[in-house]
């Protein structure tokens, strides 16, 4: 198990700002770029984000906000797809 | 990553205000016009506002409100479409 | 850009109190009539209130309390279809 | 436009209560009766009401109490159906 | 119209406990039984509840508590079906 | 009518705290198991918890924790099915 | 039953902190990992955490944060799949 506990899910966040994640939405709609803020409601916003619909790229955009209660999940990536 | 690490996603909307942005609803429409305001539900009204659905123009708007919770995300243009 | 950017977007509902405006609803159901009133949750009251579906006329009513969760937008008409 | 704009949307309730009213809820369902009764979440009792489905009545009830957020939007009425 | 007008949507509820009542869910479920207890989120516990779907007898319950979001309306019965 | 009527539905959770209880969800998912807690948002945990899906079991669970909104029943059983 | 009853479902989370968890979310989708994390909405971060689709794996995460309002249940795993 990981070495320190996190005292809660924002800390995990926190701990990744600034890194790549991929954030996957109800909808099954994926982005992928570098988490540059988010808040208690989980409103992200990705700076160099690429929309991926079916793995398949989409679109690019130099910044997005995407609406909290739209997200499923968020988890780090390694890289970039 | 972008120079200032912002601190919330509502610093972005503010740094973005009066400029062209392009929101996204759950139904798949999309407003194209410039970001006139918003509150912390993300009700927002855009200016000058063009609807589109599956890209293709439907209606233009001098002013429109749209309410936060049918948003899905919002990002900053660079040229109207 | 208007020239006075809104402070927040209840400002621009006061803005049309008793102007023409239309509230479209989730379910596509379009109404046009006069904003008399509207509160936090955007629960609108019109005044001569028309329902369209599909642009279609179906009923009018001479006020009509419209629940707030179920707006999608609402923009001012500059004059009655 | 009506003499008096209203303050808010409650205003306009409490000017109807005891009138006779219809209600429409999300699913389609149409209920007319008395307006006993509201609250904040837009819970209504009605009396003496009826209930309708594609206009047809299907049901009546001396009292019902309809929770608020199946209400889709509800508007005073001129004469029972 | 009723004697008194009722204060709150809550009043009505108080007056119809220990009384038969009739509760549909959003699902058209519906369920008969006595008004045991409720809460504020309409929450309501019906103790001897009969289920019933289409209007076909399908469960019978000693006591259940009934999730009040899952609540369409709530109606006194004149008797047992 | 049940002797004691219950102060509120909370009341009636706790009088059936460690019995044997069966939890339908929206999508019709039913847990049978013994009521080990429960919070406000109707967050219940069940320990030896067994699944039905159309009332033939798919799992067991030595315990569960299910998250409130997606309950639509709770109801104390008599014997294990 | 078992020894303690959990004084609340939080309790019960806590207990299986740092323990190998499945997660059920509405859409269907299983995640089983390690219970990093989690807070009163119920967001839950899992570490070596693994994807499964009607009980096929689809993916591995390191770390993975997942919003709380998708969650059905959440039970503690024997041993990893």
């Amino acid at each position: 198990m990981s070495s320190a506990v996190k005292r809660n899910p924002t800390d995990f966040l926190k701990q990744i700002m600034g890194r790549l994640v991929s954030v996957k939405l109800h909808n099954g709609t994926e982005y992928v770029g570098v988490l540059a803020t988010f808040d208690g409601l989980m409103n992200v916003v990705l700076q160099q984000a690429e929309e991926f619909e079916n793995s398949e790229s989409k679109n690019k955009y130099s910044e997005i906000f995407i609406r909290g209660n739209n997200v499923l999940y968020l988890q780090q990536k390694k890289n970039k797809k």
